[in-house]
């Protein structure tokens, strides 16, 4: 399969690169890869298909969030999850659909804190519930086949050393573990669905 | 208590009003109540709080999603749902609690499409899980024994007239039975959870 690969730099977009090597992977990323994308700005988004062509999976491991205390927290602060993890990859999604082969699948990345809401993480608990729902009503509606899945990893073991006093007791994942969901949304049958690896 | 309705105005938020007229409410919306807030403009926000002072409940009605073919949809109508029925709401939250009484509570509202995602309604169910979502979080961090829950209504029985051909099947709600909910969130316990009126 021809594959879009978007965050590939990360530390789980590295794992699911690894996890797919097996087909022709095209990497994208705000400052390196294949492809250079920011998935905040439409036409960016616009460019990077028009490079691609036709694909026959698309697969999402970007976006960022705010985190912060409820109490201080500002609508401004607040769209930074919403323009970039939330409408960044659901317009990945949109824009990519109509690049996307017949029986094509797009895979987007949510996480544990959607469901296990954590300290300062009210902006992502928001934006993971909304891609998780976003994966849930778009299955319904993708033309020729299509299917659309998330991907809710648990805290990935590599990044603990930085996020662990957000993530108390939390049992951290490695990213080859986590990077299987991509590999069961890409290859399966699986639609509209949250795959989570906890 | 001293209550800030916003939607006062429309089918649901008459209802609500009906149900809290026990209380002190003061109404506000686009185009009518005691007070006019546009909830996209974070300014017209921070002026309504300072034009109602403190509360001991802020009650919100409102917000507008965009309704159409998944295939068809772009991140500029995309971003209709999650500027206006999402982050509205949100920065009633965010900006209300510096308002709010100890012990105060917020209510928002979601819907039923939400959990049961209908024909071109991708927008909304993202929008609704996506409020569900932040309202499990921020109940988590809200201070001073402040509470937050959504309310997740069915279709309203006043709106089929308008609305039947999207909600097939739907076992529409009225308005008034909706609306006991909000009085379940304001003068009840609840804190964090989605009150759904099915």
């Amino acid at each position: 399969m021809k594959i879009l690969l978007v965050g590939a730099s990360g530390t789980l977009g590295r794992a699911i690169h690894q996890a797919l090597s097996h087909h022709d992977v095209i990497t994208a990323g705000r400052a390196s890869g294949d492809l250079r994308v920011d998935i905040t700005d439409s036409d960016s988004i616009a460019r990077l298909f028009e490079k691609t062509g036709r694909l026959d999976a698309i697969v999402s491991a970007a976006g960022e969030t705010h985190f912060g205390p409820l109490t201080e927290t500002t609508a401004a602060d607040f769209r930074i999850g919403l323009e970039n993890k939330l409408l960044g990859q659901i317009n990945l999604a949109l824009t990519g659909q109509h690049y996307l082969n017949d029986g094509g699948s797009i895979t987007l990345t949510s996480g544990i804190v959607g469901a296990h809401p954590i300290r300062h993480g009210s902006n992502t608990t928001t934006v993971n519930r909304a891609l998780e729902g976003f994966a849930a009503a778009a299955a319904l509606e993708l033309a020729r086949g299509q299917r659309i899945n998330v991907v809710s990893p648990n805290v990935l073991q590599e990044s603990m050393a930085a996020y662990a006093p957000y993530f108390p007791g939390f049992e951290a994942v490695p990213a080859a573990r986590a990077a299987l969901a991509y590999v069961r949304s890409v290859e399966g049958i699986a639609n509209g669905q949250t795959l989570a690896v906890w």
